[in-house]
């Protein structure tokens, strides 16, 4: 397929995610080229790791939150926080946090390199990722606040964070003044919500928008973020784990809120987060047909036909 | 005690380097101050590592290599570095790689707070290394250049390499055209000169050193890199844990140069890459004096004695 600047424009959604998809996946080979007397081992596990079938979520947003900024530079951005969102996975699946053998369809990344590696490989990732962001075209004012957005994605009140709750779950001091749906809500927003505003905030870097726009596409990806994250629980419960891709069944006696709420009011409230994530993007005026189109790809086909149907008796209040 | 510009370039060395240490243990508590939410127990496992008593070398080298920059561009860079190399320390003493019990006199991060907590502080603070530094007052140019630094030091050919050679070894693709010093080399450059490249490459782009000088520091570290690691392997055969202040006994079985070579030789070498160090230093055209000095503390005062007694009958060739 040859990769034309109007393909990554086309009016087409499908068309054009599929443009995006294999210039998105060719830029990520060149950035995962080995530099001389790196091991061949990590070499493979790291690459093996960002090149798997994903659903490229993350990179999408930037191309569509950054639309009208250089096509090189949104890429690269893409690459980044798919990196980033790689390494994480890899973590997420070590023997000492979900211990999860399958991830993708294919065996885990500790599984098929050993601990050690998977490990290396996931610090290796989420550093070439800022390595990847200094290299870029755009001006150095715009690199440092990728470089920023990036590492607070990352940091003490994003991944690192949600994945320490996750495994080890609330001390004392970290409940104060909050209820377990409070909780829940951080910790979903620290492992999903953070990535998904990070690329909003690159996109929207790159494109230069002002405060108001950025502020509008914040919002939906946090909204957006608290959504996926109940479809995903609400995968975790009733699909088998070759329809989902994933070890399911992990979540098991883990505070969640479809755990909370059953799985009715959680798919309640799932829909309510989207429909005030289309309000957010309504408020952005950007053209919302291909952000649209992508919900409609990262979500159940059952699950947004629910959408029409079920009753809210119930308003997303945090 | 009070910390003056005058203390920081202060011609009696100890002096200089205690009040620099001073300010660079302040400034990293400004730098680990928890954002809002973030989980105590992280929090704790990651301060401990960067707060514990290390040398503090590779903060020491930013200073040296950057003078003439503004002082708190320098504490900046050094606390980005050492958090990159206390994240490094905790990764190595993970059960699935150096499986070490102790570190820096105390209990290793995976045992006082377990695996996955020590897995993510060390994720975090690599992390927050890059957030430093993209948020420090020089410019954004020199901001990037940083951030390409570091990403380097750490990444496929730096530290996560040198990690992933030191617990799996070699692959046979990995030692095509090399001999077994060759490898030994490379996995001490990997595991300990890129650090120290780091602190005068960073210390070089905020005092904006021209090519030159930035050529002769930079090996002056490589050769300063391969001299420590042989004067650790040394440690690690003849101290006691206590004296250390780490597991000894960990490196049986893996090739290093002591192995290789009996301790005389690699005593010697390591003599002769100081030796070499200080031309570097020399044609690097700085006031050798405080550099002298801190190698002076960090190397064994037995083993600098040995310098002016010891034959040197093997010239040092890598």
């Amino acid at each position: 397929m040859n990769i034309t600047p109007d393909l990554l424009h086309s009016g087409c959604h499908a068309e054009r995610f599929a443009a995006f998809r294999l210039a998105l996946e060719r830029r990520m080979q060149t950035h995962m080229v080995p530099p001389a007397g790196a091991p061949a081992r990590l070499m493979a596990a790291s690459t093996g790791a960002i090149m798997a079938s994903g659903k490229r979520m993350r990179p999408f947003l930037v191309h569509l939150a950054g639309a009208g900024a250089e096509d090189s530079d949104i890429l690269d951005a893409g690459c980044a926080l798919e990196m980033v969102h790689s390494a994480s996975l890899i973590l997420d699946d070590l023997p000492c946090m979900d211990d999860a053998a399958l991830r993708r369809g294919q065996a885990a990344s500790h599984v098929a390199y050993g601990e050690a590696t998977a490990i290396l490989g996931a610090v290796g990732l989420m550093n070439h990722a800022f390595g990847i962001v200094a290299g870029m075209g755009t001006d150095s004012a715009r690199r440092v606040d990728l470089v920023a957005a990036l590492s607070h994605a990352i940091g003490w009140a994003g991944l690192v964070a949600g994945q320490e709750y996750d495994v080890n779950g609330f001390a004392p001091e970290d409940r104060v003044g909050s209820t377990v749906l409070d909780r829940i809500a951080r910790v979903n927003r620290m492992k999903t919500g953070v990535l998904l505003v990070a690329a909003v905030e690159m996109g929207s870097i790159l494109a230069g928008h002002g405060i108001a726009r950025r502020q509008h596409l914040r919002r939906f990806a946090e909204d957006l973020g608290q959504a996926f994250q109940i479809a995903d629980d609400l995968g975790d419960v009733t699909k088998t784990a070759e329809e989902f891709g994933k070890d399911v069944g992990k979540d098991e006696g883990k505070a969640t809120l479809v755990a909370e709420l059953g799985t009715d009011r959680a798919l309640r409230r799932c829909l309510d987060l989207l429909l005030r994530a289309q309000h957010s993007l309504d408020a952005a005026d950007v053209d919302s047909g291909p952000w649209q189109w992508m919900i409609g790809q990262v979500f159940d086909r059952d699950l947004l036909a629910a959408r029409v149907s079920a009753p809210r008796d119930e308003r997303v209040t945090q």
